[in-house]
């Protein structure tokens, strides 16, 4: 057993878009936590949004170290710990919740009544993250992972425990259904991935940037669809002999994406929105209600669903290896960044190890 | 048994808002059929809209009868019927559907993937309607009434078994819950009722007339809300501690009223739509997402609801009798839209007599 | 604010059926717990089985207080309490669970995967309960109560929590249905109330006692049925022409009510077993597998049901008050225990006052 | 386009056990009705019951023409049928059901009320089969298929439907689970195959012949357990740490299964009863109740899950062609049946080719 350094290396953010390398105390686990040697920490767009602008509960700059999406081993155990050991290598979901509101009483713990209070608890958002050598987790958001997992990998996996709660969200049941997914992100890319490997009959990836769909058609979409060349919505009715999909994956945030998607959408027909436009959009109600159509939406990667993410990535009936395009060290922090964020080389998902 | 006359007096629409009586002749039940003697046909919205403006697959003008809502006597059975017998008292639902498509196959009849089709039929929609002294229904879309139900209060039935269906929606259970309806039509008041029947902590009802709210307090509402008077949303955070409503059902209609709805929405709420706004609306698709919120629709009295709305009026658990304000004769339809449409007496239902 | 003192009365199990009122230490709440005054804790026939043979997990004899049906005053707050202050008059749930396993994580804590270790805690079971003058509950298993509900009601108010878990489970929505209940004990007598406050169209009460059928038809039961004086299948099968009920809710225990519910129900009807029969039973399961029937059970006051249980006594839509016969000081629990289980004078529920 | 001929050969049962190959006059489809040229048809053993001892509703001796599992092409349509043309080639489900009772209308066919009376209809069981040249068929039971399923792995289809039915029953969310499957009949084999491809993480395959056990172990069990050489039980809680199976899937129709089933399952577990034991069972209702378990069961391949079959089989995430062990012409029916119920020659589903 190797032994835990007083002080540790960290991004540390220090006001708006100042992230710095610092040497601060490592973290000590308490009572249900567990210390983890971050091994591989994703960039992600909700980073970029709160180093840009804090989000709620967020702790003050000078104090947080963000990053949500990551893995690596078990370094240490707080009391009563015994579920896992030190050596584990385990992935983490981000949101902890409060433990004691009406909502995660009953398991909705990513829609926690007491966000951005003291009580609540989401690493990287409201409480220490990731992109440092070592972070506290409460054994809640842990999870054990097979040995032939790699780390990169694994650090992915909030992304798809929220696209499989998106999925359990309208039913999980989508065997034989066309399936729509607009924006080929990294959620869109992986919906799409999803939906073929639970059975649906035809998947389509709606968007705008050729390699982004080229690696959409890679992992799991039927049929790749351009805007700039083709119409989708006669597309997809074209396909269903004018019925429409039973399922759209809203998963750009674009502003008329929502307007799209129910049209698209079958009578009965459910949306689920990943994809976050940050202004009110249109939305014909007319539509939605005359045809019994529903929109649902999921915060996170509820109801333990990177349990059922772990499952997937051990069998390789799902795998996130293709969209981990690039990693840098935790002193590149920032190149890793400008690296996700201007798609430099094709970036998908840009990978940060701090222990490297 | 009396005989049935060969033609009959019935509402027919001969061109845009032209609604004349006439004589026509009297309809033959097919197979699975009863031909309905009808007692009372009630005035809905949807009948101001499609006389105005064609619905699709509504029958040409000189051909068609409207009227969805009403309630009247067996007075002949079609081949196979052996589930009503002559003289029944019965209450009916609009939709029946295709029985063919792959929504109606498995019960989502009034989502028919053949609405407006020649398979599909709704009465007083796609097929001929109540204003009328005699009509055709399906058995699928006609239920047994208990005596002491009345045929007026029976003819506003489709309206309780929309409301009921679309609370099956969002899961059939707010016992203990702060629910919100905004818009006091005839869906509003009969979702607050509902809503208090089926055990909700409290009932707000939000409108702008005063008259309406009355109703409302009256009939299920713990709490009214004026919007001219005060401010909802201020109401609503401060009754559930800054929580938010489990469950807001929008019946207004009204542009804005989407907006309100999911700001006084708790995390994991869910909107239930009634009402339609016909032109697009904006929508806090972020507000949505970053609380786990969902939009869910009904369109009509689906999953044989009406049966469940039979029951509740028959026990007295619900009551419909106050909504029905005034009553006319056939040969006064033109007078009784009129005072629908203007709510003329305070009128919130009126009732149509077309064997008076 | 009144002193709490350093030692308290206590009813401590000291071996198989040997109650004892001691003098014991009050306890001290820790973090997110809070130290009730109890005022009125009841009897259940689960304390009776406890007591005859210990439960897993249960506190060695001279250690353990049993009583998980109480209610009663927030005396002190443990570290981190803002819920609650001093004072407040609450009511509580037994199972806490382990907050740490995968079924508690999202939500299902009365299954517990902990169950019986010293993670797991179910106060009266697994922990300390309210046959004491003092009690601790961590925060999750308190719910505030309305003024005008008395702690003898509010002591019984897991049986409702039970209950209304159990109608949550089998789809919460039994509005127009017909519903069948064996056995009038406390949570047969409650389901009856239960399904009649939610809208069945006529609720069926099944039992062997006069006195006890009494009570389900003043409190809910449309129809009681003395087994020693007419045949319950024949009457229900009459009563649905043939088609049998909607849903079977078994509450006696006894050995062949299973096959009764059975037969007793509609193709795709439902049973919630709420009656333990200590030994295996017979089932016919091609019955059940030819007419697509299923089998619901619920274990204790589940996902946050009591909080729904206050609600409905708050409003009056539910009373337990006619279930609460007897009560006794904390020095004749024994008499109490006896009252309860041969119910003498007719008992229901038999509530200890440990303040008195 | 080939003529029909006026009359066809069918297999008719004249007596108990007693399958004649007899001339009949060919069926002419009436309204909503297309008439199929039969393929192939499966030896099922629902078949071998009713051949022993007539099903309620069953047409008289003599009358009656088996087979409920076909596929074929449309040789003709009858009135208003434009859904299918000429020359497609179609599987079908058994169950039509009324079209007219109150489970049927909400889409339960598969339960319907009427079963067994003449409005009902059950290809196969209530109506005529397929062990004939020709049969006539529902356009609500007949779906297209897509040229490379050939229509031996078409005719096993409702098998894969009622699985799927099941799935969907239970929920239909499965990834990352542990899926227990007692006995590897058809319906077992297929369960199996389905667990893995929806994602569970490890499927268990119960049974006593090692060659079917090689069947499921090269068709989607991760580990077969021969009851002869090892305990089940013993191995299920090793595998899941002593916690137990998410879903256990009954397709043995043995008597001790349930029990065994009960055990094996985790709290909060459901259990999915396919196999038929015909006499009542023992049940353990302390373990199902205090674990909060339940049990679910399926009548046929309802909720249009044939429409989803079709699917699977289409894109090859299913396959059933390693169960189509023989076939046989329609003169050889009653060796297929001798080989299907001897199962000689290792046979799981034997064919018989009516035009061949």
């Amino acid at each position: 057993m190797t032994t835990i350094p007083e002080t540790m290396k960290a991004a540390v953010l220090m006001g708006s878009n100042q992230l710095e390398i610092k040497e601060v105390p490592t973290p000590k686990p308490g009572p249900m936590e567990v210390l983890l040697k971050v091994a591989s920490c994703a960039c992600c767009s909700t980073d970029v949004a709160l180093m840009d602008k804090p989000f709620l509960g967020q702790p003050p700059y000078g104090d947080f170290i963000p990053g949500h999406e990551y893995a690596g081993t078990v370094a240490a155990l707080g009391e009563t710990v015994d579920e896992f050991k030190v050596g584990d290598r385990v992935a983490v979901e981000a949101h902890l919740g409060c433990m004691r509101c009406k909502n995660c009483r009953v398991g909705n713990y990513t829609a926690c009544l007491n966000y951005g209070t003291e009580k609540h608890r989401a690493n990287g958002m409201t409480a220490n993250g990731g992109f440092a050598q070592y972070v506290i987790n409460n054994i809640n958001t842990v999870y054990s992972l097979p040995d032939h997992i790699d780390f990169d990998e694994a650090s992915l996996i909030t992304n798809l425990g929220c696209v499989l709660y998106g999925f359990q969200t309208v039913g999980g049941y989508v065997a034989g259904d066309h399936v729509v997914v607009i924006g080929p992100g990294p959620l869109g890319l992986i919906s799409a991935q999803v939906a073929k490997a639970f059975g649906a009959e035809k998947v389509y990836l709606i968007g705008t940037r050729a390699s982004r769909l080229n690696v959409g058609a890679e992992t799991g979409a039927d049929r790749v669809i351009n805007v700039h060349e083709e119409d989708p919505l006669e597309i997809i009715l074209k396909e269903t002999k004018g019925i429409g999909a039973d399922l759209v994956v809203e998963s750009s945030g674009a502003k008329d994406a929502p307007m799209t998607a129910i049209k698209m959408l079958k009578p009965m027909g459910k949306i689920l929105l990943l994809g976050i436009p940050h202004e009110p959009v249109l939305v014909d109600f007319e539509d939605l209600l005359m045809k019994n159509k529903s929109i649902h939406t999921v915060r996170g990667e509820g109801w333990a669903n990177v349990a059922r993410a772990v499952s997937l990535l051990g069998s390789g009936k799902v795998t996130l290896k293709p969209y981990v395009t690039h990693s840098f060290p935790l002193d590149d922090i920032s190149k890793a960044f400008k690296t996700f964020v201007e798609r430099i080389g094709g970036a998908v998902k840009v990978v940060v190890k701090p222990n490297k």
